[in-house]
């Protein structure tokens, strides 16, 4: 397999855990969403979308981090990544999608981009935009994992799966943003048990050949 | 099974389809986007998220679109909205969240009021915005979608699935922004061959309780 990365990138930095945790291997292919790679013509005839991650797996050509995950929990279902019963599947689905449909999309670069750019807002406001949108997905994913008797050492139970994939490259955005994780305990305790695991931590931006 | 929608909400709109499409009867339980019913205390600790769509299924209480049209697939299989192989089915989730990752965050309502509220920016500076992300999700899909062999008369063969249930909300929300479907031929096509089927006519907005 060949994942095209970015280090920087969250949906690339899920896709990295992912197959760390199924102990998978591929061959990392970085392109460099800073300096615009993404949008050279050899890669967007790859990935009309212009984003990564893209997997290829075989003659299969995969987009979009969450499509990739399940792909890959449906053709190497070991270790599992989603709960064995519909409701708790649900479950993980929704907390992931809290992340990746409500906090990351409004953050990702093209929109910061589009923010400075095209709106003409300050620096000033573009961060706070950031911050406002990880405040509000955190304070609802803070109550639904409290709350709840499913969470346990992990988002759902105490084997970390796709909701915890999804989970810490968010922190990890926060914090570089320069965000205190302490308001929201039950998040800060998952991302710490997280970062105990060999998987989630070699998957690190830190950690990978594009790392700045 | 009690859905809680807003006649506008084109997540909510995604689940309407589905369960019409697998034949499946959930009361309608209005909840007024418009007038912040989302926030009311009685809602809120339903779905801490403060969004539709939520379903209630027996004891299960289900947020989130995408996932709840997965466990719709799990516990009601027949028929099915998502191929039967892994590349077919990450193909149709990928086309999906296209949509629901990366167009339609941008342009919800609570985005629209952050522009407009904190950012101050100009009803015609918001007004673009809006179409700018769907532009931009929209050039990636058509691309996708008509360079593709999979795509047949729906966006993964003739029978209309996943994808289609988000495109259906997406391009219905595009009109009503005033934009033409034209320069996406292949988006106008398939949108109009899920117009004839009742599950998507009758999931439409303006034919729900709510709608004003």
């Amino acid at each position: 397999m060949k994942l095209y990365s970015y280090f920087r990138s969250s949906a690339a930095y899920r896709v990295r855990i992912g197959l760390n945790l199924k102990g998978l291997a591929a061959e990392i292919i970085p392109v460099h969403l800073r300096h615009n790679e993404q949008h050279a013509p050899d890669y967007a005839a790859l990935n009309p979308q212009h984003l990564v991650p893209l997997l290829e797996d075989g003659p299969h050509r995969l987009i979009q981090s969450l499509a990739i995950l399940e792909y890959l929990e449906e053709t190497r279902p070991e270790p599992a990544i989603l709960p064995p019963d519909p409701a708790g599947r649900a479950r993980v689905r929704a907390l992931a999608q809290v992340i990746a449909c409500e906090i990351h999309p409004l953050d990702n670069l093209r929109v910061l981009r589009y923010l400075v750019r095209d709106l003409k807002v300050t620096n000033e406001a573009k961060d706070q935009w950031y911050r406002h949108w990880i405040v509000e997905g955190f304070d609802a994913l803070e109550k639904l994992l409290a709350g709840a008797p499913e969470t346990g050492r992990f988002c759902h139970g105490d084997m970390p799966g796709l909701a915890d994939i999804c989970l810490v490259p968010q922190v990890n955005n926060a914090r570089l943003a320069g965000m205190d994780i302490a308001p929201w305990p039950t998040i800060q305790r998952i991302a710490a048990a997280c970062a105990e695991i060999p998987a989630f931590a070699a998957a690190h931006p830190s950690k990978q050949p594009d790392a700045e």
